[in-house]
């Protein structure tokens, strides 16, 4: 079932009635679990990660067959307060090599035997420059989140998005600082690699953004609308369809994880089918983690984008997943319990 | 070449003949990462991963193709001291169950794409009660390194060994209170799952041991002689083997790292060809990383053994590598370098 939305209010509301998982098959494959050739508990967070898996897919023994990686591109007219290192026009170039094979992402997730989606948002009408207006209308809002939304294979049975969209960190620490407080200089970081004086305005320019925006404060959806993008939106709206679809997802980095922070602040437990896939270089999103109180299960000071830190983590689910649905029990091998 | 030992005289003069990286490819490999499509370091640790691996096979831009798992068994009579949760038959019971593909490595194997090979050593002959006597002859040292060097395949290009020995984290605790010092507890953990009481009686054990072997402190080789076991043993001459074969190693838990200790103390760099594939539960495995100055790869609260871990970080390694081998140039793709 595809259920729509033709407005914000009516995402707010599918937010309000998520579906949860499925506590039966989780508690049959926590049974499974006990019965594993192990001493217990000896494979650690693979066996956690197992059993959730398990229970949002409704199937106590399941494994990973069809991962999708979406990457969601956006422009985004706070460039014009000089804040990244790289010129706006890097976005569509990107987006060509994302199309053309060449990047990070395509690499990890044909080894994760990830299919891989490549969704360019209106890159020749960026967002507005969030210091002077909101980023998007209500209008933009809803035609991002639905990118999001209709870009999910319903087949797919795990969901990594990531983005591209020069300017978006600062649009993530935004996102974060309305959200969550604190200072501008918590949530702001070097990007793709800001020197001292340059991450200083950039955190000013964060600072004056939040206060143009006050509304936005706890206000995950409006954050969004006023301080994000499309790809952001997007991820957020691709997040959310996984949900009604019992789709598990693994967050990438900084922005991504703000787009998820989003959706928590509008509806707590909104993210219950995510885990964080890694926790990357960039400032604040270690902090944005712990507020969203996930464990990264990688930390390997990636800090790409482009869903390439979820695409890696892809591994270690698929891995706990072939113990979990693989192994022999105890009774099946013939081996003593200890 | 197959350069083989006859004694353990002459598997020292190995460790002190070891090839190095080769410096030309790694230099080619460190330039062709500042050309691909991505900000300077935005992918962290596979960047630094990439390059290595590319100096030691000597290929400026390769894949993982052939990664191989091996499995070495071997049983331990300081099981009569009573330190395991487990039989000792266990250690039998679990090879079946290897030979079988019901163990969770052979799951992981499978989901990385490697080779699985399994070596149970005289599962019928347990090694020496070592509070009491050398676990090993040098004979039987010899047999044990030699059972691990030829059972690397020289086609492999990624190694990972693994041990199943019920008793033989308590050999590992001993190798590391020998070789480090500080004290038995600081080096002894649960194992498979020892109560608060069992593990003061194991660290007993331990401490014992290592005074009963007071030549084997800081002497690696003589320590796995006395205080380890074959499987322990035979993962030694399997890295060996690989450092002769330029194929790199990833290390696993604690009695893999153990052994490795051995070597390293024997011979300063003789890891330099490895990386550390995870932290484990184990009490003593961080800190033991720390003596060799290996950052691991996950941190996963794992503690099975078997190369589980050391398996699961296979996918991290070749995703650094397919990244590395496969992005396109910011020339080739025709993006700009901000």
């Amino acid at each position: 079932m595809t259920q729509e939305f033709a407005s914000v209010e009516e995402f707010c509301q599918i937010l309000q009635d998520l579906p949860g998982e499925d506590a039966a098959a989780r508690a049959a494959a926590s049974a499974r679990n006990e019965a594993l050739t192990k001493p217990p508990g000896a494979l650690g967070r693979l066996e956690d990660l197992a059993q959730w898996y398990a229970g949002w897919r409704g199937d106590p023994r399941p494994m990973i067959e069809a991962p999708q990686v979406i990457v969601f591109a956006g422009n985004h007219g706070v460039v014009a307060q000089g804040i990244s290192a790289f010129p706006a026009e890097v976005t569509a170039q990107m987006v060509a090599n994302f199309e053309a094979g060449g990047a990070a992402v395509n690499q990890l997730a044909k080894a994760a035997g990830a299919r891989l989606d490549v969704h360019a948002l209106s890159l020749d009408r960026p967002t507005e420059d969030f210091t002077k207006a909101p980023a998007m209308t209500h209008g933009d809002l809803v035609d991002a989140l639905k990118a999001g939304w209709q870009a999910v294979d319903p087949k797919s049975d795990l969901l990594v998005v990531g983005e591209m969209g020069i300017g978006n960190t600062t649009a993530a620490s935004a996102i974060a600082l309305a959200l969550y407080g604190g200072t501008a200089e918590d949530w702001t970081g070097r990007g793709t690699g800001l020197a001292d004086a340059a991450l200083a305005h950039k955190a000013e320019v964060v600072a004056r953004a939040v206060e143009t925006h006050a509304a936005c404060r706890g206000a995950g959806i409006e954050a969004l609308r006023c301080l994000g993008g499309r790809e952001i939106a997007a991820m957020a709206g691709a997040m959310v369809r996984a949900r009604r679809l019992r789709i598990p997802v693994i967050l990438d980095g900084f922005i991504c994880t703000a787009a998820a922070a989003a959706l928590q602040s509008a509806c707590a437990g909104a993210l219950d089918h995510a885990v964080a896939g890694h926790v990357s270089a960039e400032a604040g999103h270690r902090m944005l983690l712990e507020k969203l109180g996930k464990a990264p299960l990688l930390s390997l000071g990636m800090r790409l984008g482009e869903g390439s830190g979820a695409a890696l983590a892809i591994s270690i689910l698929r891995g706990a997943l072939a113990c979990h649905s693989g192994m022999a029990t105890f009774a099946e091998a013939g081996v003593a319990e200890g």
